[in-house]
């Protein structure tokens, strides 16, 4: 395999899956030429024209939707780890006896090691989308027939956009549809809040297959999916086990370290005045991220402040921020919890968004850019305050990107990190798999200290004479490594064995996961 | 000028503006080929990464969007007879030097005779798109440079989409905005319920201005426009006369015989059956038309029955009914008056939706199938039930096509008309102008009886035994032409000069519209 270095010196493939590649320019680098992909142009002359396209079942509509070897297929994962659509699909073209299939997921769980089966018998050539758990360490010891492509939330709707890759079936998860087509996530037995990441899908794919266990009459409202982009409508038993579609609850951190972080994080928004009237703000929906947002909230409470909107993904916490009138507008991408699902149902404050609206590239602007603060996590960063999402510091890809790559544009990013992980320095001299540029990672806050990007001259001025205990990232990285014993071994991998490629928002390559030598 | 029959055999030009035409083939029959049209690839590092995409003024907008002599520039009709905006607009193309621009509005209306010095200096070229009134007047004397291109809501989403017309530049007028381009019509001072005329043009157009006299800070939510499609904001001290954008209120015909038509329409839905649960319908603002409403409205409380779904453009009555629990949703294209602004604004039951979503016959189906019974008007109709819907029997292009030939496909198509106008029959051997296959027309309903299209047997046995008037429309022919001195005189015009032609919805051409003599 034919590595060339990237302007940041990464080794990244020249080839992926045989198609040509850009390796990673720079920030804003690149500039995209041409136009965006087309689909067919259809008639409503050769659809029923009372709107009823509902067929016998998946393989039926497989069937007609031309299903061939080779064919890129794409799910969404808003159903995560409670997904069994997928793995039915999957079950569906195995036994029409299909093969080398291209799956397009915007990303899996562990619940899809079901198709581990298929990945070895060759139903299934290679996954482009997070791999998360199972499958990521499948692709990690080298036993994938292709490259795996990693791709942000935003960098998925600019690859479908841009044309790199062209859905032939998207097969979408609903749960609930009419037999039109329209989709809605936000409501029905396997409800899981939105279904956004499947816009593009719905756009761009040949053929859109909606797949529902709650069909109701047309009209479907909202139609998070529209039903003009349609060509059939499936019903199946169950979407999933809603238990784990949405959990119950969303856990905050009990870990003391944890909560000092958070507790930084929300000082640090406070201090440098951040945090002010129509401000705006993203976290996640991790235990560190939950306690920040609490922190947060109660000074907003003390000073008065509201928010002029916060980005989900939702958890009952930033509802009740919503509801408390801390904030005008959830922008949401997804729902963490049940009270997301139900306050994105009942609220219209409570906004559902897309990877279009919120993270495309390739598009006129996008709302992560226009964020004050983002708190995002990392498995690792490096001196240089580049960052690691996808594989840990054993070298195994085990977590996907998410809108990840996508929050870094916002005007303050912050990365909420322990300094070690069960012993394990989390700074590091270099990272192994380079996800964020270190040029958009603006702060990082550890329970021993916060460290601002010395680009960020603005931060620096802005927490003089604040009590914030704000150090260097190397004088956090030398403690850290005294504490946990000397520089952590580099993980043992196969540089000359490509794995899976990490892509950047903008479609080029921005660093390669190599085979681990177990 | 080339004239050809097309399978109606009506008179249509080979080529229009230049551009070479596909004469109409018959309902479904044009086989679309091909893909929809692309828009070029944008990047974020282009844009202000703070969202502010305000620029100082329409000029400087139109400069940035590179203005130039021949080129197609949009705009929606939302702001009625209210609109200033397009006046402004074109005072600034004047103003820049600029010619023979292409003006392809989604409708004009009389406030925009402020455009025939610009029609007659060579600033516009020619208009495509609903003349209603002065400008209609002006095409049909010959006065104007080019061809006029007559289409219907969902033929004008078509044509975009399938590259028939290209957009340059697109001026959206948004009732409200941010600083990012997201915009909605259902709030502000210049507040007209919904924008979603302008989607196609947000969509497909190379650049993109949303001008706004009512800008707030990001988000605007709902974005009916969304951000992610505009280049620049601009922002005018008014973009209309609110009382003419919606009018307050909205009146009911006191005519008897148009009240009575309107009695027959409703006790026809009655009668036949097709007013039962979960049914659907659409009805316009017409006073004929709010008079079925209302009546309908009494049928279906004393009969308890409740609709699934009524198509707007809404009023107050088709807003009482929501509010009376007479129907699930309100799917709305436009909104008329006052309170249909209010209901759309705060009822997430009253949903807007677009050309595309309705009544683009290129896509994967569309709304206006699937509704059981429109209920429209017409000019004229002939005894095969073609109709008319954009000139006077004088010859005369008065009117647009909006949404009629979309809602034409509905399951059952009914024209309420009066028999004659001003002493001139309605119903005639042939029509001036033919907008509308007769195949698709179903019932004709006038104050002298009701007329069922002899294709529709179903509803020829459903109405046995019942106390409707139904008569031939033969029988209804000659009686008003014994009534009103025998068959009107054809219109004089010259049949060598085209000055516009009727698309069908697959953007076929149907007919043409000649030069009047007077």
């Amino acid at each position: 395999m034919k590595l060339q270095k990237n302007v940041l010196g990464r080794l990244v493939p020249a080839q992926i899956n045989g198609e040509k590649q850009i390796p990673y320019l720079g920030i804003g680098k690149f500039k995209p030429t041409g136009n965006k992909a087309r689909s067919p142009i259809k008639s409503c002359s050769d659809y029923p024209s009372d709107g009823n396209k509902v067929v016998k079942n998946l393989r039926e509509a497989l069937k007609k939707a031309g299903l061939k070897d080779g064919m890129t297929i794409s799910t969404h994962h808003h159903l995560r780890n409670g997904d069994v659509l997928t793995n039915l699909l999957f079950d569906t073209i195995k036994s029409m006896g299909i093969k080398n299939i291209r799956w397009f997921p915007s990303a899996s769980f562990p619940c899809h090691s079901h198709l581990i089966q298929y990945l070895e018998d060759g139903t299934i050539h290679h996954i482009e989308g997070s791999m998360n758990g199972p499958l990521g360490k499948f692709t990690s010891l080298g036993k994938m027939k292709g490259i795996g492509v990693l791709r942000s939330h935003g960098g998925r709707y600019q690859s479908i956009q841009d044309g790199e890759v062209h859905i032939d079936i998207a097969v979408i998860a609903a749960p609930t549809a009419d037999p039109f087509g329209n989709a809605t996530g936000d409501r029905g037995p396997s409800a899981c809040g939105l279904i956004g990441f499947a816009l593009a899908d719905s756009e761009y794919a040949d053929n859109v297959i909606v797949a529902t266990d709650n069909l109701i009459p047309f009209p479907c409202y909202p139609w998070q999916i529209q039903g003009n982009n349609v060509d059939y409508v499936v019903q199946v038993d169950s979407l999933g086990d809603p238990s784990k579609i949405v959990s119950g609850t969303t856990q905050v951190t009990k870990s003391p370290d944890r909560l000092l972080i958070a507790e930084y994080v929300a000082q640090f928004l406070e201090l440098t005045g951040i945090m002010k009237d129509g401000f705006s703000f993203q976290a996640g929906a991790g235990g560190t991220n939950l306690a920040f947002a609490i922190f947060l909230k109660d000074k907003m409470k003390q000073k008065g402040i509201k928010a002029r909107f916060i980005r989900g993904g939702s958890t009952k916490y930033l509802v009740e921020m919503l509801e408390e009138g801390l904030t005008d507008y959830i922008l949401d991408g997804q729902t963490f919890d049940l009270e997301g699902v139900r306050s994105m149902r009942e609220n219209p404050n409570h906004v559902n968004t897309s990877p279009f609206t919120s993270y495309n590239y390739h598009g006129k602007g996008n709302f992560s850019s226009i964020v004050d603060a983002t708190v995002l996590g990392a498995t690792e960063v490096d001196l240089n305050f580049n960052a690691n999402v996808v594989t840990h510091s054993d070298g195994y890809l085990l977590h996907g990107i998410g809108g990840w790559q996508n929050c870094l544009f916002a005007k303050c990013t912050i990365l909420a990190i322990p300094s070690f992980r069960d012993r394990i320095p989390v700074i590091l001299d270099e990272v192994t798999t380079l996800c964020g540029p270190g040029e958009l990672i603006d702060v990082i806050v550890t329970e021993r200290g916060i460290a601002i990007n010395p680009l960020r001259k603005d931060l620096l001025k802005s927490v003089k004479g604040t009590t914030l205990p704000i150090r260097s990232i190397k004088e956090i990285y030398d403690e850290v490594n005294e504490i946990c014993g000397g520089v952590p071994a580099k993980p043992k991998v196969d540089k000359n064995n490509v794995v899976a490629v990490v892509k950047w928002v903008d479609g080029t390559v921005l660093d390669s996961v190599f085979e681990v030598i177990p």
